[in-house]
């Protein structure tokens, strides 16, 4: 089967934004076992739309269209689609009916700029939108079938995912169930991850490896679809969780122990569930970080029940008087040393009378550094129950923002392993 | 003149990347004037990128085409080219010089995998590729001249920057000089903005304007390109100067004080030099927003200058002994409420002997909200040399992450405002 995408608007050709909606289409359109031949972008303009609509439906089975739906001038999808399919726009009922239902159930009046927005190609079939006034709406042309979503992100998301994919699972004999798992991994390149589960094509059949790189972590996700095979649908759903544990296990046992979560949790995510599961509280003290660490253990929600205090000490006045490191180790080793990292964990964690406290001092420059501490290195220490220590790191890459987030994700994850054997 | 772009490439079509390289040159187009008409992406395919070659050759005056120049077997863009044009691929002399010096500057030696790269079209010219291996190349399919640029970021914009836009410029009496100017502005949604500039091409001709959202900012970028007119180059740069200037004025006049940098400088970018210039010092005091305030703060390199510490507070605990917040004002008020943020801010400013403090205390989400204190609730306080004041905002921007930016955003604002009068 041969799938396109036209994305439409000219905010995308101008650089405005970035296309977001085509990445997300192609990604769920994969996960179901479509691959996408061809994407396409044009801007507001009847011809061009039209154009494209002709050329893809020479080429294409299906093709998913977003943007141009709204009421506003600059809106020309569907005068576009009528054009390219010589048919007239015409009031569609079903297409007002979930206008009106909409407007009513917020307590607005319909007006006759998005009465516009009912005017459909006469052949065309409603697609709903629940989180818009936008209709969505389906129809042929050629041998290719199209399917036209609103460009807003959440409405287009929400039609694909109500509207859209059922319609194309019950056509194509696709399945609504996709079975994903997702391992998110710490500490290896892309590159290395990718080289270190190859032969998974050969071993898993059927199955895809997927890849994102969030720097400074990779999302590794595996995907089953749930193909049309004999044997009852809760037969089948049982040998494919099977194969995907299977599998799960063969890539986390191929990762050289770099899997911090293997149901694609955060690394915050991670620390945050064992704390809780432990009934553990932590408190951070961050020098070089700035509030990194701080800001992504508190973007967990309920966070607050193992949480209890940060401080971030910039000046050494506020690491001896807040933290209690003492002068001699600050004078005698510098703010960017084991001892001090040490000194900062236990004091901070005393501070609040926390179970763990852990804290980093470093350089994430690009200014700071010396030939002893070049701008990259990290001091990380870790106090807890009858716990504790600190460990210099080294490595430069290559910006402040990149440093800051490699220097809290060492400090997260010395710990999760510390949590692990806790 | 009708410019498009081709992005080759299986990653973007499978999901697994955001084609941002598109974005980048449809935004630096269109600042030397040149408005895309249409982007296509296709996969690591000669017959699809071989078709799409052939569609733009009829359509375009010029296409900028990225990936596929690699040295591995789905690198196929010079041979689907070659087709297109039905010329042979050659060695081309020049692309292996280029290629020979790049290697041998990282004393490299030369693979047979690499040296495929240099076979180009016959009638292709070279463009040097200064950060990597593939050197790209330039050739006139029908009337349209296509210019073929490696896919990574780093080696497509500075082959973009130094081989093509000069070219380009050549070409069709462009300007290599393009004048922009950047506002960011804070308190104003999006469309508020594009409404309130309404006017600005009839009183500005020859000047673009462009918006970005980055929440909760907005940029506004004003664009010159330096046209070939009469008169010195000098006279026409310090005309235009002028008029760039006026135009600003303009545009900040328009949007009702909600300008926080007219340099296009970040918030925390533009409080920090506020604070750098009046030889002021900081301390903050967070709750809700979790470290997140720090964490923009120390984000700017020379932040250690006047950042001195900050108090991430969750527990009511750390608020009485880190903050010294009063129990009577938490057992009264509660944590969310004016006279607890402004302790705060009071007390992480002389818990560091801080020319300045600033306080959040609030409710993020998604839970923890009442009727009294909804989600979207938060007191910002700030204390300074003679001057303390406390202020409850309420807005629910519907998740934590974007409450926490609001949040953070608002009370760097404050300051900002605060220093301004200082």
């Amino acid at each position: 089967m041969i799938a396109e995408i036209l994305s439409t608007g000219d905010e995308v050709l101008l650089g405005d934004i970035v296309d977001t909606n085509s990445g997300y289409l192609c990604e769920r359109l994969k996960e179901m076992g479509i691959a996408v031949q061809q994407i396409t972008a044009v801007g507001d303009s009847v011809a061009r739309i039209s154009h494209a609509l002709g050329q893809i439906a020479q080429r294409a089975d299906i093709c998913l269209v977003t943007g141009g739906l709204g009421p506003t001038q600059d809106d020309l999808t569907a005068t576009a689609c009528a054009g390219a399919a010589k048919e007239e726009l015409v009031l569609n009922p079903r297409a007002l009916e979930t206008m009106v239902a909409y407007f009513e159930k917020r307590g607005f009046e319909i007006t006759l700029d998005n009465k516009k927005q009912a005017m459909l190609p006469e052949s065309a079939g409603v697609l709903v939108n629940r989180n818009g006034t936008a209709p969505g709406f389906t129809m042929s042309l050629g041998k290719c079938g199209f399917y036209f979503m609103p460009g807003v992100p959440s409405e287009m998301k929400s039609m694909f995912e109500e509207e859209v994919k059922p319609e194309l699972s019950d056509i194509f004999g696709l399945t609504k169930e996709i079975f994903i798992e997702r391992l998110t991994i710490f500490g290896l390149p892309e590159s290395r991850v990718g080289a270190l589960l190859e032969g998974f094509d050969a071993k898993f059949p059927g199955m895809n490896l997927g890849f994102r790189a969030k720097f400074p972590f990779i999302e590794v996700k595996i995907v089953c679809p749930l193909e049309e095979t004999a044997g009852s649908v809760k037969g089948r759903v049982e040998t494919i969780k099977k194969v995907m544990d299977t599998a799960r296990e063969w890539a986390i046992s191929r990762l050289e122990n770099k899997v911090i979560s293997p149901r694609g949790r955060s690394l915050e995510q991670e620390v945050g569930r064992l704390l809780k599961e432990k009934k553990f509280t932590l408190a951070i003290a961050e020098s070089c970080t700035g509030g990194l660490i701080s800001n992504l253990i508190t973007d967990v929600a309920g966070s607050s029940d193992y949480f209890l205090f940060s401080a971030i000490t910039y000046s050494n006045e506020a690491k001896m008087n807040i933290l209690k490191v003492s002068q001699n180790t600050l004078e005698d080793h510098g703010a960017v040393h084991e001892h001090t990292a040490l000194e900062m964990a236990l004091g901070v964690r005393k501070a609040c009378n926390a179970d763990w406290g852990i804290s980093t001092t470093g350089i994430a420059g690009p200014t700071g550094g010396s030939v002893e501490k070049p701008v990259g290195t990290v001091c990380i220490g870790i106090a807890g129950p009858g716990f504790e220590t600190a460990k210099r790191y080294t490595f430069d890459f290559g910006t402040r923002a990149r440093n800051k987030k490699m220097f809290a994700a060492i400090a997260l994850e010395v710990l999760r392993r510390r949590l692990m054997d806790s």
